[in-house]
C-alpha cells in the first residue's frame, strides 16, 4: 500500500519539497520555493507529466507553503493522499536523540536551541507551523540532522575544555548529515547481503558540505563535524579543521574579530578559498588539468585529510569491513575517490580501476574482489530516508 | 676532545640553563633563574658537588644571565671552556627552517616574528641579546622549535582557508617541539639498530605539552601542533583539536570574545579542564583509582584523541614499522601506554606488558617480539639534542 510522504526542507529563504512513496520508492512530486522575503520569488513545482513555474512575491513561509499547497491543488497530486509531514531539523542539540513527532514542546525545545544553528533552526520552525497550518489533520514529523549521532560515545563527543562551560553552554560535538550518514550505512549493509550489526563501516558523505563517519554494527561511533558543521573535511566554502589558535592571532595581527574570523571559516575558505573561488570540482579538476597549481594544492589538502580521518576511523573501529563515498563529490568524482584509495593502498583499500570509473546512480562496489576493504559508492537518498524516518516515527 | 655546550632557554620569567658536553653527553652543571621581574627572584645552580641557590630581586634578563655568569664563576665549571650557546627559539616561521647561528640579522628575523608567539620570541630575543653581552667571544646559535617540521608538505602544512589571507600573515601549520621529536626519531632508529633513512616512525611527546609527529626516513611529514601550539592531542591545560565555530558560539551565547575564548582553551582545558584542575598524570590515576568518573573521562578522551591520531598517521605513512613515546606522561605513565596500544592492538601493536611496567630512564622496547609495530619508550633529552644541533651548527 502507497505511503506517500510530504518531505520538506526549509532554509532562511528557500523550501524544498518532495512527495515520496516510502514503500516504493516511487517520486510523486519534487518542487523547490526560492528567494521567500524577495521582491522575485520562485515556485518550480515537477510532477511526472510536467514542470510548472510560479514567479510571484513571497513574502515569508506562510505565503510559500500556501502556493505549495496551491501548486498541488492545481498539478497534483492530491496533498489529502499524504499520510504525514517530515521537517527537516538540523540541530536536535541534546534534546531530541531521534526523529519526533511535533508537538508544542518539540517546537519549544527546538527555539531553545536556536542559540546552536541561529541560521537553521528558527526558519525550520517557521517551515513547520507554516505548514501546520496548511496541512493540520496529518502527523507532522521533525527529523533532525545530529540524531543519528547521539549515540557516540562520550569519549568521542567531549572537547577537552572547562567542563563546567561546557555544561552550561551544551558544548560538544554533535555532528550533521545524520540522515545520510545513517542511510548510507544501512543501505551498504543491504547491498552487501550483509548484517548491519556485524558491519563495520566508514562513510565519506562528500558534497558541498562534507562529513566522515565511523559506523559500528550500524551505530555511529565517530563524526567529523561538531559543535556546528564547520571542523572536519575540507568542504566548498568551508575550513573544516583549523587551529583554534587562529582567532586570536588574526585579532592581533589583522585586527578581525570572532564573528569575522568565523565568516571567513565559513564562507571564504575551503575549496573556495585554496582556488581562488571555484568550489565545484568539475571547476577544480578542470583547472589541475590546465596546470593551475593553486587548484592541484586545493586537491591535495583534501585528499590529505580525508585520507587522514579514514585512517584515524579505522583505528578507531579496530578495522574497517567497508568504505563508502556518497554525495555529489563522493558519487560522481572518480578521480577522489582513486586518489584516496590510492593513498590507502598500503592498508588493504584496492580499488577496481574499471568499477570506479562507471558512472552510474546505482550503489555499486568499487573494490577488487580481493581488497580486504570493500570500497562502494552509494548514492544518498536524503528525501528517501526522511519519508522512512517519518513513517517509523507515526508508526512507533 | 669535550665540547661543552651553554644551552639557554629563555622564557617570560625564567631561565633554564645546561652546560652539557656534545660529545659524552656528560651534564656539567644545570641551573634555573625563576621569578625574573618579581621582587623574589631566585637562581639554582646545580653541579656535581653541590646545588647554589642566590635569592635576590633579579629586575630582568641581563641581571638574570649576570648572576648566572657569577654563579658559574664561584661555583664553576668555568665558562671560558664554553664552545658555544645554544638557545631555545620557539618560532622559526617561514624564515628559518634549521638551526642558525644568531647575527644581527637573525634576532631581527625573531623580532619580526613576535606576532606568531608574543608569549616566547620576544624573551627568546631578549634572553639572546644579554646572553651575548657576559659571553662576547663565543658564537651564539637559535635552535627552532619549528624547524624539524620545515619539511612538512604542503599538503600537510596548508591550511584549507583564503589563500591570499594566509599568505599575508603566513597562516600555516608550523609544529613545534620539533627539538625533541627529531632527537627522539633519530634515537629510536640508533636503539633498533635500523638505518634512520628506511624507517617509519609516529613519535608521542606526551609531557604537559603534547605533540605527536608521522616521520618517515627521517623527515617530519605530519604534525599535531600548528599555527600555534594549542590544537591536537589533549594536554594539561590546552584543548587540543576542537571545533573553531565555538568562538563565534560562545561570542554570541556567553559574551566572551576571541580572546577570552583562546584562553579559556589554552589555560583552563586539556585534562585540567575536564577534571577540575588536575593536569598532573599521577593525580589523574589517583583519581581513577577513587572512582572519580570526571577522570576516568578525562581519560578516555585522552586515549581517543592519541589513537585518532595515530591511525591517521599510520594511514599518512602507509604503515609505520615504529610507534615511540617520549616526554613525562609518555616516559612514564604505562596506563597510558597500554591504554593506547590496547586499543590499536588490531591493528598490530602488540604490547609486551612487562616490558610496559618497567619503569627506566634508559631507551626500550616494549612491544611483544611478534609485534607487527615495535613499540618503543625514547626518552627524550631537548638540552642534549640542542647542544648537538649548536655544534653541527658551529661545523657548519
Amino acid at each position: 500500500m502507497p505511503t506517500p510522504i510530504l518531505v520538506l526542507n526549509c532554509g532562511s529563504s528557500s523550501v524544498k519539497y518532495q512527495v515520496i512513496d516510502a514503500d516504493s520508492e516511487a517520486v510523486w512530486a519534487t518542487g523547490l520555493v526560492e528567494k521567500i522575503g524577495l521582491p522575485e520569488g520562485i515556485l518550480t513545482h515537477k510532477v511526472p507529466d510536467g514542470e510548472f513555474v510560479v514567479e510571484a512575491p513571497i513574502p515569508n513561509h506562510d505565503e510559500a507553503l500556501r502556493l505549495v499547497v496551491q501548486a498541488f491543488a492545481d498539478h497534483g497530486p492530491a496533498l489529502a493522499d499524504v499520510v504525514a509531514v517530515g521537517h527537516r531539523a538540523v540541530h536536535g542539540g541534546e534534546l531530541f536523540r531521534e526523529t519526533t513527532i511535533v508537538t508544542q514542546a518539540v517546537i519549544d525545545g527546538m527555539e531553545a536551541l536556536a542559540g546552536l544553528a541561529p541560521l537553521h533552526n528558527p526558519p525550520n520552525v517557521t517551515g513547520i507551523r507554516a505548514a501546520q497550518a496548511v496541512l493540520p489533520d496529518v502527523p507532522h514529523v521533525a527529523i533532525f540532522d545530529t540524531a543519528f549521532f547521539a549515540t557516540l560515545p562520550a569519549e568521542a563527543y567531549t572537547y577537552a575544555i572547562d567542563k563546567d562551560l561546557a555544561k552550561q553552554h551544551s558544548i560538544r560535538k554533535y555532528g550533521f548529515h545524520g540522515t545520510s550518514h545513517s542511510y548510507v550505512s544501512k543501505k551498504t549493509a543491504e547491498v552487501l547481503g550483509r548484517d548491519l550489526k556485524s558491519l563495520k563501516t566508514i562513510v565519506c558523505h562528500l558534497g558541498n558540505g562534507a562529513s566522515i563517519s565511523a559506523v559500528d554494527g550500524g551505530v555511529a561511533v565517530e563524526t567529523s563535524m561538531g559543535l556546528t558543521p564547520l571542523p572536519g573535511l575540507v568542504m566548498g566554502t568551508r575550513s573544516g579543521d583549523i587551529d583554534p589558535g587562529v582567532f586570536a592571532y588574526l585579532g592581533r595581527v589583522a585586527g578581525l574579530d570572532a564573528l569575522a574570523v568565523d565568516k571567513v571559516l565559513n564562507k571564504q575558505s575551503g575549496m573556495a578559498g585554496l582556488t581562488g573561488g571555484l568550489s565545484d570540482f568539475r571547476d577544480i579538476s578542470a583547472q589541475i588539468a590546465a596546470g593551475d597549481a593553486d587548484a592541484k594544492l586545493a586537491m591535495d589538502v583534501y585528499l590529505h585529510r580525508l585520507v587522514s580521518y579514514i585512517g584515524s576511523y579505522v583505528a578507531l573501529l579496530g578495522g574497517t569491513d567497508t568504505l563508502v563515498f556518497t554525495a555529489g563529490v563522493g558519487e560522481n568524482d572518480a578521480a577522489v575517490r582513486a586518489g584516496v584509495c590510492d593513498r590507502l593502498a598500503p592498508l588493504g583499500f584496492k580499488l577496481d580501476p574499471a568499477a570506479n570509473a562507471v558512472r552510474s546512480k546505482e550503489p555499486r562496489v568499487i573494490s577488487a574482489p580481493d581488497s580486504p576493504v570493500t570500497i562502494l559508492v552509494v548514492p544518498t537518498n536524503e528525501e528517501l530516508a526522511m519519508a522512512r524516518e517519518t513513517v517509523a516515527a507515526i508508526r512507533r
